[in-house]
C-alpha cells in the first residue's frame, strides 16, 4: 500500500446521528477496502440534506478516494447527486435505461410508481453507473479530475450497498489502486480469551518485524489478525497454527456455523437442535449458511415445559424435580431431538437468559448445553454468562456450535 | 433547541476504520443526547494516534460541545489526554486518588499492575473527573473557555462508556444545555414503502414549518420521524395517525415483535410457529423480547420435508404434489403447529431463500406465510422478495409478525 493513498468515507443519514440506526457501513467498507489494499483514514457522518456539501468539500480536498453512502433515494432529503453536481460543475441527465430498471423493480413488488422515484434515474454527467440489483437508486462512480479525486456514491441501505460493492465497485477500485503487496490473515478462534491468545503467541509474533498483530474480541469468539508483507504473514501464520491448534476455527474468514455445516456435509452426517434459552437463534444461525438444508433436519424451540415434554419426550418428573434449567433436562432435550429427527447429532440449550427468572441457585446467565450422538454417550456442559438477553443467546449459540465442531474435527 | 447549539462526536479507534468492530457509540450517544435536548450535528472517526489532533482542532472551531471517545487507555497509541493538553495549553497532573482506584480495580481482577496503567491517572488541569466504575481510565470534562468549547473525553469500551455517561455525564450536559423544547417522535410502519408514505403524508406535513420530517427504511419496515417543538410534533403526529392508520406499528420506538408480544399478553393468548425458509429466525425474533415466554409456546423449524410431515402433520401427498413451497403446505404447517402446541395462533413460513433452489415456477424469493387461529379459518399470503438469504429471513419474519399484528389489532 502506497503511503500517498488516502481514503475517506462519508456516511449521510440523520437516523445515524439520531441513534435510531447503527452505522454498519464503515465496518463493512473498512474490511472490503482492506482486502483491496486500502485503509480508511477518516470517516464522517453528516445528516441528510445540505450538510453533506461541507463534508464532501473537506474530504475531496485532502483524500484520493472519497466514498459517500446514502442520499441517493427518492425523498426530498436525498441530495447527494445534486450536491456533487454543483460541487463538480456537472449536469444531471435523465437516463431512460436506469429508469426502466427502476420501474421494473418497483412494479414487480406491486408498489406504486411515484413521481419521486423518478429522481433516482438522474445520472451525473461523466459518471459510471453502478447497477442496483436489490433496490432502485443506482450507485455512481465519478473518475478523478485535476480538481477532484475519485468519488464513489453508494446507496444507504446495506442490502443494496453490499452486493453493489462486491459486483461493481470492487473492479473499479482495483483499477484505481493497482497492485498492493499488503496481505492480511484473520484467524477466528473459539473457546479462548484475548489475553490468553496474546500470552500464547504474542512474544513469538513480536520477533517478526514486518507483521502487525491485532486482536479483536467478538461475542463468543476472538479474531487474531496478521497484517504485513506476504512472507511475513506466512511466517506468523505458522506460529499461530502451532500454538493455538484446536482453538482455531478458520483462517479464511469463515464463521463457526459455516465450518460446522462444512464438516457435517463432508461426513454425510445430519443435525437437529432443541432450544430453550436460545429461542431459535441456534437454528437460525445454522440456517444462515447456504447449503445447510442438506445437513440440518429440524429445530425444536421448546420454550414451554409442556413443549419439552410433548415434543422432546423429556420426562415430566425430571423438570419437576430438577427444573427445566438442569444438566439432566439438557441431556434429555438433546436425546429427544436426536431420536425424533433421526439425525446423527443433536445440540440442546436450556438456561436463564434474563433479565428475569434467575434464582440464587440458578442465577441469570446459567446455561446447560447438551450434545447427543448416534455413536456415543450424551454430554452436557454447564456454563455461566451473566449478560444481556441478546448477547446471551449469541454466546450460548457459539458455545454449542463449538462443542459440535470439536467433536466433528477431532473424532474419526 | 437553540439553533446556536452544535454538538460533534469524535470516535478514535483504528479497529473502527479497519472494520473489525462496528461503531455503536454514535447510536448510543445520539439517543442519549437527544433525550437531553441535543442533536449530534457531525461525527468523525479517526485512527488511534496523532490523527486525532486535526479532528479535535476542526470540531472545536465550529461546535459548542465536542465529545471524544477512546484514546484514554494505557497503551502507547492512546493519546487523547496528551493531545488535548497540548491544544488547550493545560498541564497533566498525576492524581493519587484516581491511581488508587485504578490499582484496586486491576488487583481485584488478578491482573498485573503494569507501568503503562499508571498513565491513566494523569488528569488534565481544570478538568472534572468522571469516575470509571467498570474499568480503569476515568473520563474527563473540560468546561468551555473563551478559546475552547465544552469538551468531554470518554473511554472507548462501550461497557465503560455507557454507565459513565448515565451516571456522571448526563448531569453535566443538563447543566450546560439548560432547558430544551426539542421533541422527536418516530413512527414505525410496516407494509408500506418509503415513497408511498411520503405521498400520503408529505404535503400535509410540509404545511407545518416547525417540524422536520425524515424517512428511514429498514428491512421490512420504514420509520417516519418528526422533530420539532412539542406542539408542532403533536400536530404532525395527528396527520400521520389519520393518514397511515393501520400501517403504524408503534410511535414509541417499539419493534414489531414487542408490539406482538404485548398484544398477545393483553389478550391472554398464545403463539406457536412453524418455520421452513426463516429457519428459526422468526422464533428467535419473538424470543428476543423479554417476557415472550408467557405467550410463545413452541417453535418448529421443520427444514426437511420429513420434519414437516412428522412434526406438523403436513400430508406427505401435499408436499409430493404441490411442493414444500406452496400455499397448501404453508396452511397445513400453521395448522399443524397450532394443533400440536394448543396455541391460540400459529404462523408458518415456507419459501425459497436462495441462493440455490429456485425454479421457473417458484424463483428465489417466493414465499408463503400461513396464519392459523383457534377462532377462524386459516389464511395464507403469497409474497415475493428476491434478495440475499439473510435479508430474506428478516423480511419474511417482519411480514409474518405484521400479519399477526393486524389480526390482533383489528379483531375483537
Amino acid at each position: 500500500m502506497s503511503a500517498a493513498w488516502s481514503v475517506e468515507v462519508i456516511n449521510t443519514g440523520t437516523e445515524l446521528l439520531f441513534g435510531s440506526v447503527v452505522n454498519t457501513h464503515l465496518a463493512y467498507l473498512g474490511q472490503q477496502l482492506f482486502s483491496l489494499g486500502l485503509r480508511v483514514d477518516r470517516q464522517t457522518t453528516v445528516p441528510d440534506g445540505l450538510a453533506i456539501a461541507d463534508a464532501i468539500r473537506e474530504a475531496t480536498s485532502r483524500s484520493r478516494l472519497v466514498i459517500i453512502t446514502g442520499g441517493l433515494g427518492p425523498t426530498s432529503d436525498d441530495v447527494t447527486r445534486e450536491v456533487v453536481a454543483e460541487l463538480t460543475g456537472r449536469g444531471l441527465q435523465f437516463d431512460e435505461s436506469v429508469f426502466s430498471k427502476i420501474e421494473a423493480h418497483v412494479l414487480k413488488r406491486g408498489f406504486h410508481l411515484s413521481a419521486a422515484i423518478k429522481r433516482q434515474a438522474y445520472i451525473l454527467e461523466g459518471a459510471t453507473i453502478l447497477p442496483n440489483d436489490f433496490g432502485t437508486a443506482p450507485g455512481l462512480y465519478l473518475p478523478s479530475t485535476a480538481a477532484f479525486p475519485d468519488l464513489l456514491m453508494l446507496p444507504g441501505p446495506p442490502r443494496e450497498l453490499r452486493p453493489m460493492f462486491q459486483a461493481y465497485t470492487t473492479p473499479i477500485i482495483r483499477k484505481i489502486v493497482g497492485h498492493s503487496d499488503l496481505r492480511a490473515m484473520v484467524f477466528r478462534t473459539s473457546g479462548i480469551g484475548e489475553s490468553a491468545i496474546q500470552e500464547l503467541v504474542g512474544a513469538d509474533l513480536d520477533t517478526i518485524p514486518a507483521v502487525e498483530v491485532g486482536y479483536c474480541a467478538h461475542v463468543g469468539a476472538v479474531d487474531l489478525r496478521l497484517i504485513g508483507t506476504g512472507s511475513a504473514v506466512e511466517q506468523g501464520a505458522t506460529i499461530v497454527r502451532n500454538k493455538l491448534e484446536s482453538y482455531i476455527v478458520s483462517s479464511d474468514g469463515k464463521a463457526l456455523e459455516e465450518i460446522v455445516v462444512e464438516l457435517l456435509s463432508k461426513r454425510n452426517e445430519t443435525l437437529a437442535v432443541a432450544e430453550s434459552c436460545t429461542g431459535g437463534y441456534l437454528a437460525s444461525t445454522i440456517t444462515d449458511v447456504s447449503g445447510s438444508s442438506a445437513v440440518f433436519l429440524e429445530g425444536n424451540v421448546t420454550y414451554s415445559n409442556e413443549a419439552k415434554v410433548r415434543t422432546l419426550n423429556v420426562p415430566q418428573l425430571l423438570i419437576q424435580r430438577l427444573g427445566a434449567v438442569s444438566e439432566e433436562v439438557a441431556g434429555a432435550m438433546a436425546e429427544g431431538a436426536r431420536t425424533r429427527s433421526g439425525a446423527t447429532y443433536a445440540l440442546s440449550t436450556t438456561g436463564v437468559a434474563g433479565p428475569t427468572g434467575g434464582t440464587e441457585e440458578k442465577p441469570v446467565g446459567t446455561v446447560f448445553i447438551g450434545f447427543a450422538s448416534a455413536m456415543g454417550s450424551t454430554e452436557v456442559q454447564k456454563l455461566f454468562y451473566p449478560t444481556d438477553r441478546l448477547t446471551f443467546k449469541q454466546v450460548v449459540t457459539q458455545r454449542a456450535l463449538d462443542l459440535l465442531r470439536r467433536r466433528l474435527s477431532f473424532s474419526p
